[in-house]
Protein backbone atom coordinates (compact mmCIF):
# COMPACT_ATOMS: atom_id res chain seq x y z
CA UNK A 1 0.00 0.00 0.00
CA UNK A 2 1.39 3.64 -0.65
CA UNK A 3 2.08 6.03 1.32
CA UNK A 4 -1.55 8.31 1.16
CA UNK A 5 -0.54 9.58 4.52
CA UNK A 6 2.54 10.15 5.52
CA UNK A 7 1.59 12.38 8.90
CA UNK A 8 -1.38 10.84 9.98
CA UNK A 9 -1.40 10.58 13.82
CA UNK A 10 -1.69 7.60 15.17
CA UNK A 11 -3.95 7.72 18.07
CA UNK A 12 -6.76 9.49 19.60
CA UNK A 13 -6.20 12.83 21.09
CA UNK A 14 -8.01 15.33 23.31
CA UNK A 15 -11.31 13.66 24.95
CA UNK A 16 -11.93 10.99 22.31
CA UNK A 17 -8.03 9.99 23.71
CA UNK A 18 -9.92 9.77 27.32
CA UNK A 19 -12.99 7.70 25.42
CA UNK A 20 -10.79 5.10 23.66
CA UNK A 21 -8.85 4.51 26.79
CA UNK A 22 -11.78 3.50 29.17
CA UNK A 23 -12.98 1.50 26.21
CA UNK A 24 -9.75 -1.10 25.93
CA UNK A 25 -10.82 -4.01 27.84
CA UNK A 26 -11.72 -7.38 26.03
CA UNK A 27 -15.51 -7.76 25.21
CA UNK A 28 -17.11 -9.73 22.87
CA UNK A 29 -18.04 -6.78 20.46
CA UNK A 30 -15.02 -4.82 19.05
CA UNK A 31 -14.86 -1.70 16.93
CA UNK A 32 -12.01 -1.63 15.03
CA UNK A 33 -11.56 2.16 12.72
CA UNK A 34 -9.29 5.84 13.31
CA UNK A 35 -9.93 8.75 15.31
CA UNK A 36 -10.34 10.93 12.14
CA UNK A 37 -12.62 9.14 10.26
CA UNK A 38 -16.33 10.38 9.76
CA UNK A 39 -17.85 6.97 9.18
CA UNK A 40 -16.22 5.64 12.31
CA UNK A 41 -17.51 8.11 14.32
CA UNK A 42 -21.11 7.29 13.09
CA UNK A 43 -20.52 4.33 14.75
CA UNK A 44 -18.38 5.37 17.87
CA UNK A 45 -21.54 7.97 18.67
CA UNK A 46 -24.15 5.24 18.34
CA UNK A 47 -22.33 2.51 20.67
CA UNK A 48 -21.79 6.23 23.33
CA UNK A 49 -25.49 7.19 22.76
CA UNK A 50 -27.03 3.56 23.72
CA UNK A 51 -24.48 2.72 26.15
CA UNK A 52 -23.56 -0.73 25.03
CA UNK A 53 -20.28 -2.12 25.98
CA UNK A 54 -17.39 -2.51 23.02
CA UNK A 55 -14.16 -2.60 22.93
CA UNK A 56 -12.60 0.15 20.59
CA UNK A 57 -9.38 -1.05 18.55
CA UNK A 58 -7.59 1.73 16.99
CA UNK A 59 -6.57 1.31 13.28
CA UNK A 60 -4.17 3.45 11.75
CA UNK A 61 -5.29 2.60 7.78
CA UNK A 62 -1.25 2.06 6.72
CA UNK A 63 -0.76 0.06 9.99
CA UNK A 64 -3.52 -2.57 9.86
CA UNK A 65 -3.50 -4.75 12.70
CA UNK A 66 -3.80 -8.51 12.09
CA UNK A 67 -6.89 -9.34 14.22
CA UNK A 68 -8.54 -6.60 11.52
CA UNK A 69 -6.98 -8.34 8.58
CA UNK A 70 -7.88 -11.60 9.78
CA UNK A 71 -11.54 -10.56 10.27
CA UNK A 72 -11.78 -8.93 6.72
CA UNK A 73 -8.78 -9.39 4.28
CA UNK A 74 -9.57 -5.49 2.68
CA UNK A 75 -8.96 -4.22 6.14
CA UNK A 76 -11.86 -1.41 5.57
CA UNK A 77 -12.99 0.38 8.71
CA UNK A 78 -15.22 1.12 10.33
CA UNK A 79 -15.29 -2.76 10.72
CA UNK A 80 -17.06 -5.06 14.05
CA UNK A 81 -16.28 -8.09 15.09
CA UNK A 82 -19.82 -9.50 16.49
CA UNK A 83 -18.70 -12.84 18.83
CA UNK A 84 -15.88 -13.38 16.54
CA UNK A 85 -17.59 -12.46 13.03
CA UNK A 86 -17.22 -9.60 10.78
CA UNK A 87 -19.73 -6.65 9.70
CA UNK A 88 -18.36 -3.46 7.59
CA UNK A 89 -19.93 -0.84 5.79
CA UNK A 90 -21.17 2.04 8.27
CA UNK A 91 -25.07 1.83 7.45
CA UNK A 92 -25.26 -1.65 8.09
CA UNK A 93 -23.37 -1.78 11.27
CA UNK A 94 -25.43 1.00 12.33
CA UNK A 95 -28.73 -0.36 11.70
CA UNK A 96 -27.42 -3.87 13.00
CA UNK A 97 -26.69 -1.90 16.24
CA UNK A 98 -29.72 -0.61 16.34
CA UNK A 99 -32.23 -4.15 15.86
CA UNK A 100 -29.33 -6.31 17.98
CA UNK A 101 -29.24 -3.35 21.21
CA UNK A 102 -33.09 -2.90 21.17
CA UNK A 103 -33.09 -3.16 24.94
CA UNK A 104 -30.68 -0.40 25.11
CA UNK A 105 -32.61 3.26 25.20
CA UNK A 106 -32.56 5.13 23.63
CA UNK A 107 -34.22 4.25 19.85
CA UNK A 108 -32.66 4.96 16.95
CA UNK A 109 -35.98 5.19 14.60
CA UNK A 110 -39.24 6.12 15.28
CA UNK A 111 -41.19 3.33 16.36
CA UNK A 112 -43.96 4.06 13.71
CA UNK A 113 -42.77 1.85 10.53
CA UNK A 114 -44.18 4.90 8.25
CA UNK A 115 -42.03 7.52 9.99
CA UNK A 116 -38.85 4.87 10.32
CA UNK A 117 -38.99 4.37 6.22
CA UNK A 118 -39.14 8.35 6.36
CA UNK A 119 -36.01 8.66 8.42
CA UNK A 120 -34.37 6.07 6.03
CA UNK A 121 -35.28 8.01 3.03
CA UNK A 122 -33.20 11.40 4.55
CA UNK A 123 -30.24 8.86 5.84
CA UNK A 124 -30.26 7.96 2.03
CA UNK A 125 -29.91 11.55 1.01
CA UNK A 126 -26.93 11.98 3.04
CA UNK A 127 -25.18 8.84 1.49
CA UNK A 128 -26.09 10.42 -2.35
CA UNK A 129 -25.96 13.68 -1.61
CA UNK A 130 -24.69 15.24 1.31
CA UNK A 131 -21.45 13.36 1.83
CA UNK A 132 -20.32 13.41 -1.89
CA UNK A 133 -20.49 17.16 -2.34
CA UNK A 134 -18.77 17.72 0.91
CA UNK A 135 -16.42 15.98 0.02
CA UNK A 136 -16.12 17.52 -3.52
CA UNK A 137 -15.84 20.91 -1.95
CA UNK A 138 -13.34 20.09 0.63
CA UNK A 139 -11.38 18.65 -2.11
CA UNK A 140 -11.87 21.29 -5.01
CA UNK A 141 -8.75 22.57 -7.34
CA UNK A 142 -9.14 24.98 -9.63
CA UNK A 143 -8.45 23.48 -13.14
CA UNK A 144 -5.88 25.03 -15.50
CA UNK A 145 -7.17 28.06 -17.30
CA UNK A 146 -10.69 28.41 -14.61
CA UNK A 147 -11.82 30.74 -12.73
CA UNK A 148 -11.15 29.00 -9.41
CA UNK A 149 -13.22 31.11 -7.45
CA UNK A 150 -16.13 30.56 -9.82
CA UNK A 151 -15.79 26.34 -9.28
CA UNK A 152 -15.16 27.03 -5.91
CA UNK A 153 -18.84 29.01 -5.49
CA UNK A 154 -20.45 26.13 -7.72
CA UNK A 155 -19.11 23.34 -5.06
CA UNK A 156 -20.05 25.35 -2.25
CA UNK A 157 -24.04 26.29 -4.08
CA UNK A 158 -24.41 22.41 -4.73
CA UNK A 159 -23.25 21.35 -1.04
CA UNK A 160 -25.26 24.49 0.43
CA UNK A 161 -28.25 22.97 -1.96
CA UNK A 162 -28.42 20.02 -0.25
CA UNK A 163 -27.60 21.26 3.52
CA UNK A 164 -31.20 23.43 2.99
CA UNK A 165 -33.05 20.52 1.66
CA UNK A 166 -31.89 18.67 4.47
CA UNK A 167 -33.17 21.34 7.02
CA UNK A 168 -36.46 21.40 5.42
CA UNK A 169 -37.22 18.05 6.82
CA UNK A 170 -36.30 18.68 9.98
CA UNK A 171 -38.94 18.72 12.93
CA UNK A 172 -39.25 22.71 13.48
CA UNK A 173 -38.47 22.61 17.15
CA UNK A 174 -35.53 20.61 17.21
CA UNK A 175 -33.08 21.02 18.39
CA UNK A 176 -32.32 17.25 16.14
CA UNK A 177 -34.02 16.05 13.01
CA UNK A 178 -36.61 14.82 14.49
CA UNK A 179 -37.09 16.36 17.82
CA UNK A 180 -35.84 16.39 20.74
CA UNK A 181 -33.48 13.61 21.22
CA UNK A 182 -30.45 12.92 18.36
CA UNK A 183 -31.64 9.47 16.05
CA UNK A 184 -30.11 7.07 13.46
CA UNK A 185 -30.02 10.37 11.04
CA UNK A 186 -28.24 12.81 13.42
CA UNK A 187 -25.85 10.20 13.85
CA UNK A 188 -25.54 9.60 9.95
CA UNK A 189 -24.97 13.28 9.23
CA UNK A 190 -23.60 14.52 12.78
CA UNK A 191 -19.87 13.54 11.78
CA UNK A 192 -19.80 15.77 8.38
CA UNK A 193 -22.15 18.56 10.59
CA UNK A 194 -18.78 18.90 13.05
CA UNK A 195 -16.25 18.98 10.17
CA UNK A 196 -17.68 21.75 8.61
CA UNK A 197 -15.39 24.45 10.04
CA UNK A 198 -12.52 22.74 8.31
CA UNK A 199 -14.25 24.11 5.17
CA UNK A 200 -14.00 27.38 6.94
CA UNK A 201 -9.91 26.67 7.58
CA UNK A 202 -9.57 25.21 3.92
CA UNK A 203 -11.84 26.95 1.65
CA UNK A 204 -12.61 30.15 2.83
CA UNK A 205 -15.32 29.48 4.28
CA UNK A 206 -18.10 26.80 4.02
CA UNK A 207 -20.96 29.52 3.17
CA UNK A 208 -23.20 29.17 6.28
CA UNK A 209 -24.10 32.81 7.14
CA UNK A 210 -23.52 33.58 10.59
CA UNK A 211 -26.36 34.86 12.56
CA UNK A 212 -27.32 38.07 10.77
CA UNK A 213 -25.18 38.02 7.62
CA UNK A 214 -26.18 38.33 4.47
CA UNK A 215 -28.50 35.21 3.13
CA UNK A 216 -29.29 34.68 6.59
CA UNK A 217 -33.10 33.30 6.90
CA UNK A 218 -35.65 30.91 8.80
CA UNK A 219 -33.98 28.24 7.30
CA UNK A 220 -30.25 28.83 8.13
CA UNK A 221 -31.06 29.63 11.82
CA UNK A 222 -32.76 25.92 12.47
CA UNK A 223 -29.12 24.78 10.67
CA UNK A 224 -27.30 26.50 13.21
CA UNK A 225 -29.45 25.35 15.90
CA UNK A 226 -28.82 22.12 14.79
CA UNK A 227 -25.04 22.11 14.20
CA UNK A 228 -24.62 23.68 17.87
CA UNK A 229 -26.71 20.99 19.62
CA UNK A 230 -24.25 18.55 17.66
CA UNK A 231 -21.22 19.80 18.67
CA UNK A 232 -21.89 20.45 22.51
CA UNK A 233 -23.41 16.68 22.80
CA UNK A 234 -21.61 14.74 24.96
CA UNK A 235 -21.30 12.09 22.56
CA UNK A 236 -19.33 13.97 19.58
CA UNK A 237 -17.30 15.71 22.14
CA UNK A 238 -16.22 12.61 23.65
CA UNK A 239 -15.13 10.90 20.51
CA UNK A 240 -13.42 14.15 18.71
CA UNK A 241 -9.62 14.57 18.97
CA UNK A 242 -7.95 17.70 18.81
CA UNK A 243 -8.58 20.53 15.99
CA UNK A 244 -4.67 20.35 15.05
CA UNK A 245 -5.24 16.80 14.15
CA UNK A 246 -7.82 17.32 11.96
CA UNK A 247 -6.14 20.05 10.15
CA UNK A 248 -2.88 17.91 9.71
CA UNK A 249 -5.30 15.26 8.15
CA UNK A 250 -7.74 17.21 6.15
CA UNK A 251 -5.29 18.57 4.61
CA UNK A 252 -4.20 16.38 2.18
CA UNK A 253 -8.16 16.44 0.89
CA UNK A 254 -7.93 19.96 1.00
CA UNK A 255 -4.74 19.87 -1.22
CA UNK A 256 -5.81 16.95 -3.74
CA UNK A 257 -3.45 15.12 -2.72
CA UNK A 258 -5.69 12.39 -0.09
CA UNK A 259 -5.62 8.86 -2.54
CA UNK A 260 -8.00 7.18 -0.42
CA UNK A 261 -10.56 5.24 -3.11
CA UNK A 262 -13.24 7.36 -1.28
CA UNK A 263 -10.85 10.65 -2.26
CA UNK A 264 -10.79 9.54 -5.45
CA UNK A 265 -14.09 9.17 -6.19
CA UNK A 266 -15.83 12.05 -4.99
CA UNK A 267 -12.92 13.92 -6.69
CA UNK A 268 -14.17 12.57 -10.06
CA UNK A 269 -17.68 13.54 -8.99
CA UNK A 270 -18.51 10.02 -7.94
CA UNK A 271 -20.78 8.25 -5.27
CA UNK A 272 -19.20 6.71 -2.17
CA UNK A 273 -17.24 4.08 -2.96
CA UNK B 1 -39.07 17.62 -18.97
CA UNK B 2 -37.42 16.90 -22.12
CA UNK B 3 -38.78 14.18 -24.27
CA UNK B 4 -36.43 11.51 -23.40
CA UNK B 5 -37.79 8.14 -24.90
CA UNK B 6 -40.32 9.26 -27.67
CA UNK B 7 -41.19 5.63 -28.17
CA UNK B 8 -41.58 4.35 -24.79
CA UNK B 9 -44.41 2.27 -24.78
CA UNK B 10 -47.26 3.34 -22.35
CA UNK B 11 -48.32 -0.02 -20.98
CA UNK B 12 -46.90 -3.44 -19.58
CA UNK B 13 -47.36 -6.29 -22.32
CA UNK B 14 -47.09 -10.18 -21.83
CA UNK B 15 -47.95 -11.57 -18.56
CA UNK B 16 -47.13 -8.52 -16.72
CA UNK B 17 -50.02 -6.95 -18.64
CA UNK B 18 -52.42 -9.51 -16.86
CA UNK B 19 -51.03 -9.13 -13.34
CA UNK B 20 -51.62 -5.31 -13.81
CA UNK B 21 -54.93 -6.12 -14.63
CA UNK B 22 -55.59 -7.76 -11.88
CA UNK B 23 -54.25 -5.17 -9.30
CA UNK B 24 -56.62 -1.84 -10.70
CA UNK B 25 -59.20 -2.28 -7.62
CA UNK B 26 -58.88 0.81 -5.58
CA UNK B 27 -56.41 -0.31 -2.30
CA UNK B 28 -54.47 2.01 0.60
CA UNK B 29 -51.12 0.66 -0.78
CA UNK B 30 -50.54 1.75 -4.24
CA UNK B 31 -47.13 1.47 -6.34
CA UNK B 32 -46.42 4.02 -8.90
CA UNK B 33 -43.99 2.92 -11.66
CA UNK B 34 -43.97 1.75 -15.30
CA UNK B 35 -43.11 -2.07 -16.87
CA UNK B 36 -39.87 -1.11 -18.06
CA UNK B 37 -37.95 -0.17 -14.81
CA UNK B 38 -35.61 -2.82 -12.96
CA UNK B 39 -36.34 -0.32 -9.46
CA UNK B 40 -39.84 -0.28 -9.93
CA UNK B 41 -39.97 -3.94 -10.65
CA UNK B 42 -37.70 -4.92 -7.55
CA UNK B 43 -41.15 -3.66 -5.24
CA UNK B 44 -43.55 -5.41 -7.53
CA UNK B 45 -41.49 -8.65 -6.60
CA UNK B 46 -41.69 -8.00 -2.93
CA UNK B 47 -45.54 -7.20 -3.25
CA UNK B 48 -46.29 -10.42 -5.37
CA UNK B 49 -43.74 -13.03 -3.65
CA UNK B 50 -45.83 -11.39 -0.32
CA UNK B 51 -49.09 -11.62 -1.21
CA UNK B 52 -48.93 -8.23 0.11
CA UNK B 53 -53.01 -6.45 -1.47
CA UNK B 54 -51.72 -3.73 -3.53
CA UNK B 55 -53.09 -1.44 -6.36
CA UNK B 56 -50.69 -0.76 -9.42
CA UNK B 57 -50.79 2.22 -10.97
CA UNK B 58 -48.79 2.76 -14.02
CA UNK B 59 -46.72 5.76 -14.86
CA UNK B 60 -45.24 6.95 -18.09
CA UNK B 61 -41.99 9.26 -17.54
CA UNK B 62 -43.21 11.95 -19.35
CA UNK B 63 -46.76 11.63 -18.65
CA UNK B 64 -46.91 11.14 -14.86
CA UNK B 65 -50.49 11.37 -13.32
CA UNK B 66 -51.64 13.86 -11.53
CA UNK B 67 -51.62 11.27 -7.74
CA UNK B 68 -48.19 10.74 -8.14
CA UNK B 69 -47.42 14.60 -8.71
CA UNK B 70 -49.57 15.12 -5.90
CA UNK B 71 -47.97 12.57 -3.89
CA UNK B 72 -43.99 13.94 -4.42
CA UNK B 73 -43.33 16.79 -6.75
CA UNK B 74 -40.09 15.04 -8.15
CA UNK B 75 -42.60 12.22 -9.52
CA UNK B 76 -39.80 9.67 -8.56
CA UNK B 77 -40.89 5.96 -9.23
CA UNK B 78 -41.03 3.83 -7.61
CA UNK B 79 -43.33 5.31 -5.63
CA UNK B 80 -45.33 3.48 -2.61
CA UNK B 81 -48.28 4.96 -1.35
CA UNK B 82 -49.56 4.30 1.93
CA UNK B 83 -52.83 5.29 3.71
CA UNK B 84 -52.08 8.51 1.41
CA UNK B 85 -48.70 9.27 2.71
CA UNK B 86 -45.34 9.02 0.17
CA UNK B 87 -42.35 6.59 0.26
CA UNK B 88 -39.83 6.68 -2.39
CA UNK B 89 -36.07 4.60 -3.16
CA UNK B 90 -36.21 1.19 -3.75
CA UNK B 91 -34.67 0.10 -0.87
CA UNK B 92 -36.44 1.81 1.66
CA UNK B 93 -39.49 0.53 0.14
CA UNK B 94 -38.20 -2.74 -0.04
CA UNK B 95 -37.19 -2.55 3.77
CA UNK B 96 -40.87 -0.58 4.71
CA UNK B 97 -42.44 -3.82 3.55
CA UNK B 98 -40.77 -6.13 4.92
CA UNK B 99 -41.52 -4.51 8.24
CA UNK B 100 -44.48 -3.60 7.97
CA UNK B 101 -46.05 -6.92 6.72
CA UNK B 102 -43.95 -8.99 8.44
CA UNK B 103 -47.28 -11.30 8.81
CA UNK B 104 -47.14 -12.24 5.33
CA UNK B 105 -45.12 -14.74 4.93
CA UNK B 106 -42.17 -15.49 3.09
CA UNK B 107 -39.69 -13.06 5.46
CA UNK B 108 -37.12 -11.60 3.35
CA UNK B 109 -34.28 -11.33 5.82
CA UNK B 110 -32.81 -14.17 7.76
CA UNK B 111 -34.19 -13.67 11.69
CA UNK B 112 -30.39 -13.97 12.71
CA UNK B 113 -29.54 -10.54 12.95
CA UNK B 114 -25.87 -10.90 12.18
CA UNK B 115 -26.73 -12.92 9.16
CA UNK B 116 -29.30 -9.94 8.10
CA UNK B 117 -26.61 -7.50 8.18
CA UNK B 118 -24.56 -9.65 6.23
CA UNK B 119 -27.47 -10.37 3.65
CA UNK B 120 -27.65 -6.26 3.86
CA UNK B 121 -23.45 -5.73 2.84
CA UNK B 122 -24.05 -7.65 0.01
CA UNK B 123 -27.64 -5.77 -1.15
CA UNK B 124 -25.27 -2.49 -0.63
CA UNK B 125 -22.87 -4.18 -3.05
CA UNK B 126 -25.58 -4.79 -5.87
CA UNK B 127 -26.22 -0.79 -5.07
CA UNK B 128 -22.99 0.82 -5.15
CA UNK B 129 -21.06 -2.17 -7.49
CA UNK B 130 -23.23 -4.43 -10.02
CA UNK B 131 -26.05 -1.98 -10.94
CA UNK B 132 -23.37 0.97 -11.84
CA UNK B 133 -21.52 -1.33 -13.81
CA UNK B 134 -24.56 -2.95 -15.44
CA UNK B 135 -25.07 0.36 -16.58
CA UNK B 136 -21.72 1.05 -17.98
CA UNK B 137 -21.08 -2.12 -19.73
CA UNK B 138 -24.87 -1.09 -21.40
CA UNK B 139 -24.38 2.04 -22.23
CA UNK B 140 -20.23 1.90 -23.54
CA UNK B 141 -19.37 3.94 -26.41
CA UNK B 142 -15.94 4.67 -27.51
CA UNK B 143 -14.66 7.64 -27.50
CA UNK B 144 -13.13 8.82 -30.54
CA UNK B 145 -9.79 7.52 -31.49
CA UNK B 146 -10.13 4.74 -28.82
CA UNK B 147 -10.12 0.84 -29.99
CA UNK B 148 -13.90 0.50 -28.99
CA UNK B 149 -13.50 -3.52 -28.41
CA UNK B 150 -10.61 -2.78 -25.54
CA UNK B 151 -13.13 0.00 -23.57
CA UNK B 152 -16.22 -2.71 -23.92
CA UNK B 153 -14.16 -5.94 -23.20
CA UNK B 154 -12.92 -3.42 -19.91
CA UNK B 155 -16.36 -2.92 -18.60
CA UNK B 156 -17.39 -6.20 -19.30
CA UNK B 157 -14.64 -7.52 -17.20
CA UNK B 158 -15.79 -5.13 -14.38
CA UNK B 159 -18.99 -6.23 -14.32
CA UNK B 160 -18.21 -9.65 -14.58
CA UNK B 161 -15.98 -9.61 -11.92
CA UNK B 162 -18.14 -8.30 -9.49
CA UNK B 163 -20.88 -10.98 -10.85
CA UNK B 164 -18.32 -13.21 -9.38
CA UNK B 165 -18.24 -11.90 -6.34
CA UNK B 166 -21.19 -11.57 -5.11
CA UNK B 167 -21.32 -15.89 -6.44
CA UNK B 168 -19.20 -16.75 -4.13
CA UNK B 169 -20.95 -14.92 -1.33
CA UNK B 170 -23.88 -17.85 -2.52
CA UNK B 171 -25.28 -20.54 -0.51
CA UNK B 172 -23.52 -23.26 -2.69
CA UNK B 173 -26.87 -25.33 -3.29
CA UNK B 174 -29.04 -22.47 -3.53
CA UNK B 175 -30.09 -21.68 -6.38
CA UNK B 176 -31.05 -18.36 -4.37
CA UNK B 177 -28.58 -16.48 -2.50
CA UNK B 178 -29.23 -17.98 0.52
CA UNK B 179 -30.62 -21.30 -0.34
CA UNK B 180 -33.64 -22.81 -1.36
CA UNK B 181 -36.03 -19.54 -1.62
CA UNK B 182 -35.79 -16.16 -2.69
CA UNK B 183 -34.86 -13.17 -0.40
CA UNK B 184 -34.42 -9.78 -0.23
CA UNK B 185 -31.03 -9.95 -1.55
CA UNK B 186 -32.54 -11.68 -4.59
CA UNK B 187 -35.38 -9.60 -5.58
CA UNK B 188 -32.87 -6.31 -5.34
CA UNK B 189 -30.20 -8.02 -8.02
CA UNK B 190 -32.62 -10.32 -9.78
CA UNK B 191 -34.27 -7.19 -12.30
CA UNK B 192 -30.94 -6.85 -13.41
CA UNK B 193 -30.29 -10.68 -13.70
CA UNK B 194 -33.12 -11.26 -15.88
CA UNK B 195 -32.34 -8.30 -18.01
CA UNK B 196 -28.90 -9.10 -18.69
CA UNK B 197 -29.72 -10.96 -22.29
CA UNK B 198 -29.72 -6.99 -23.17
CA UNK B 199 -26.15 -7.29 -23.39
CA UNK B 200 -25.93 -10.26 -25.61
CA UNK B 201 -28.45 -8.40 -27.74
CA UNK B 202 -26.78 -4.96 -27.95
CA UNK B 203 -23.18 -5.50 -26.89
CA UNK B 204 -22.31 -8.51 -28.26
CA UNK B 205 -22.69 -10.63 -25.40
CA UNK B 206 -22.65 -10.33 -21.82
CA UNK B 207 -19.39 -12.65 -21.49
CA UNK B 208 -21.37 -14.87 -18.73
CA UNK B 209 -19.75 -18.06 -20.42
CA UNK B 210 -22.20 -20.91 -21.03
CA UNK B 211 -21.58 -24.73 -20.65
CA UNK B 212 -18.37 -25.95 -21.35
CA UNK B 213 -17.69 -22.33 -23.15
CA UNK B 214 -14.17 -20.77 -22.45
CA UNK B 215 -14.06 -19.73 -19.32
CA UNK B 216 -16.42 -21.76 -17.73
CA UNK B 217 -16.27 -22.79 -14.32
CA UNK B 218 -17.60 -24.10 -10.89
CA UNK B 219 -18.55 -20.08 -10.00
CA UNK B 220 -20.44 -19.48 -13.29
CA UNK B 221 -22.46 -22.91 -13.18
CA UNK B 222 -23.65 -21.70 -9.49
CA UNK B 223 -24.26 -18.18 -11.52
CA UNK B 224 -26.17 -19.71 -14.33
CA UNK B 225 -28.26 -22.28 -11.82
CA UNK B 226 -29.14 -18.76 -9.97
CA UNK B 227 -30.06 -16.90 -13.26
CA UNK B 228 -32.32 -19.99 -14.51
CA UNK B 229 -34.05 -19.97 -10.78
CA UNK B 230 -34.69 -16.04 -11.43
CA UNK B 231 -35.72 -16.55 -14.80
CA UNK B 232 -38.17 -18.87 -14.43
CA UNK B 233 -39.80 -18.10 -11.13
CA UNK B 234 -43.35 -17.15 -11.17
CA UNK B 235 -43.11 -13.96 -9.51
CA UNK B 236 -40.67 -12.91 -12.36
CA UNK B 237 -42.62 -13.99 -15.07
CA UNK B 238 -45.27 -12.31 -14.27
CA UNK B 239 -43.89 -8.89 -13.78
CA UNK B 240 -41.97 -9.21 -17.07
CA UNK B 241 -43.74 -7.70 -20.53
CA UNK B 242 -43.16 -8.88 -23.98
CA UNK B 243 -39.30 -8.72 -25.20
CA UNK B 244 -39.19 -6.40 -28.23
CA UNK B 245 -40.71 -3.65 -25.64
CA UNK B 246 -36.81 -3.95 -23.72
CA UNK B 247 -35.87 -3.44 -26.78
CA UNK B 248 -37.39 -0.68 -27.81
CA UNK B 249 -36.71 0.87 -24.35
CA UNK B 250 -33.11 -0.15 -23.61
CA UNK B 251 -31.57 0.40 -26.99
CA UNK B 252 -32.05 4.62 -25.61
CA UNK B 253 -29.23 3.18 -23.15
CA UNK B 254 -27.36 1.00 -25.40
CA UNK B 255 -26.84 3.69 -28.13
CA UNK B 256 -25.56 6.07 -25.28
CA UNK B 257 -29.04 8.23 -25.86
CA UNK B 258 -30.50 7.86 -22.61
CA UNK B 259 -31.27 11.32 -20.74
CA UNK B 260 -32.34 9.66 -17.48
CA UNK B 261 -30.50 11.29 -14.22
CA UNK B 262 -29.51 7.53 -13.66
CA UNK B 263 -28.63 7.08 -17.58
CA UNK B 264 -26.08 10.52 -16.97
CA UNK B 265 -24.89 9.77 -13.73
CA UNK B 266 -23.86 5.94 -14.44
CA UNK B 267 -22.04 6.69 -18.25
CA UNK B 268 -19.76 9.59 -16.22
CA UNK B 269 -18.50 6.19 -13.95
CA UNK B 270 -20.72 7.45 -10.68
CA UNK B 271 -22.64 5.44 -8.71
CA UNK B 272 -26.78 5.72 -8.56
CA UNK B 273 -27.84 9.47 -8.35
Amino acid sequence: MTQEHPDIYPEATGLAKATVQVHQAETPLKLYGGWFCPFVQRIWLILEEKGIPYQFIEVNPYNRPESLLRLNPRGLTPALEYNKKPLYESTVIAEFLDEAYLEHMPRLYPEDLYEKARSKIWIDYVTSRIVPAWFRFLQYQPTQGEDGLEGLKKVQQEFLGYLREWTKEMDQEGPYFLGAEPTMADLTLGPFVVRCWLLDHFKGGSGIPKEGEAGDDELWRRWRKYAEALATRKSVKETTSEPDKYLSFYKWYAGGAAHSELAKATRAGRGLP
